[in-house]
């Protein structure tokens, strides 16, 4: 199955490459670098939750406010995480895909 | 672009959904649990690179076992930041693509 | 050896909790919180060093804003570190102490 | 008021220092590495908690299996908060009582 309608996982990361490119930011982008920058975005996500209560974190969209800063925190995680899988060539997809698969055997159902 | 030879975002969500409703772990899913996940399990690919030179780093892939580690700690940040944007609605890509659109403004290009 | 002419940690834990006691705060605190805003605040001190190469991050302390910046989040660490304590009743010099006897033995010298 | 009957935190930070010089680690421990391993002990600390609800993270000592991991951890997180400020001639104590100061200002109570 295919995405006709809307951006795909290949596009993004030669838009972020080019954007990186285009202000001389590749310099900084060590895998290192990236995989610590991915955790700071997912840090970012958490602080809105760690007040909350489970049942609060489950209505955060209903606001627009907290809806668009939601948002923009899983655009940076997705950013960063596709940036490192790019500098070292590793297909996210498949390799969740492949994970799944293992994570089936390894936890049956119940 | 699409691709036709691999998986998708929308069938890795509708099999993680499934996989998490087989085994009875939906009530655990909360917005907040699954940041929180996500943020542990990108914590898990940081420690892979925390006592690395930038240069060794950028060689993590070279041996099968690092590059096998790697690939599963990519695939565990992408499950749970997938599995956060299907609890709350949110299309991943888009928010990407829209930051994008939205940095491209706020960072003009050197 | 005792310090005589600073703070100790017994005070500023019982400051902390006069202080998160005084504005209504205790329902918040529950330890699962307290421990994910440590790993935000932990998160916010790494952000300070993210694109920093390790030769930059040994300067942090030279220029007073990036200075005032480390130390504020030190604080915040140390302050979210010492409420989970706190609240768990647990002694967190003495966990240390256990701990490096412990690694003793676990990481024999060269 | 001083801490007689037990580890202080000059001493402990000498402990750690002594540790890593006797390893060999002293270059691994630039002020980067030592946040970002902060980072990551923060949220190995997190995961214990992760898919528990408020009250149950509440009772998270009871069991001497989870008493000893969560004081594992929070000996980890100390040893690199302190490491960290080591190198960089920080008092984390001291700097944690100007920020409680601070925030007595600024947050006032109810």
């Amino acid at each position: 199955m295919t995405r006709d309608d809307g951006p795909d996982v290949e596009g993004l990361q030669r838009r972020l490459a080019d954007f990186a490119a285009a202000r001389g930011w590749e310099p900084y982008h060590t895998p290192k670098n990236l995989a610590v920058a991915l955790s700071v975005e997912a840090a970012e996500l958490v602080e809105i939750f760690q007040w909350l209560t489970p049942e609060e974190s489950a209505r955060v969209m209903e606001e627009p406010e907290g809806a668009h800063r939601v948002r923009d925190e899983v655009a940076d995680v997705l950013a960063y995480l596709l940036q490192f899988c790019e500098v070292l060539g590793i297909d996210a997809l498949q390799a969740l895909s492949e994970k799944i698969d293992r994570n089936e055997i390894r936890f049956p159902p119940k």
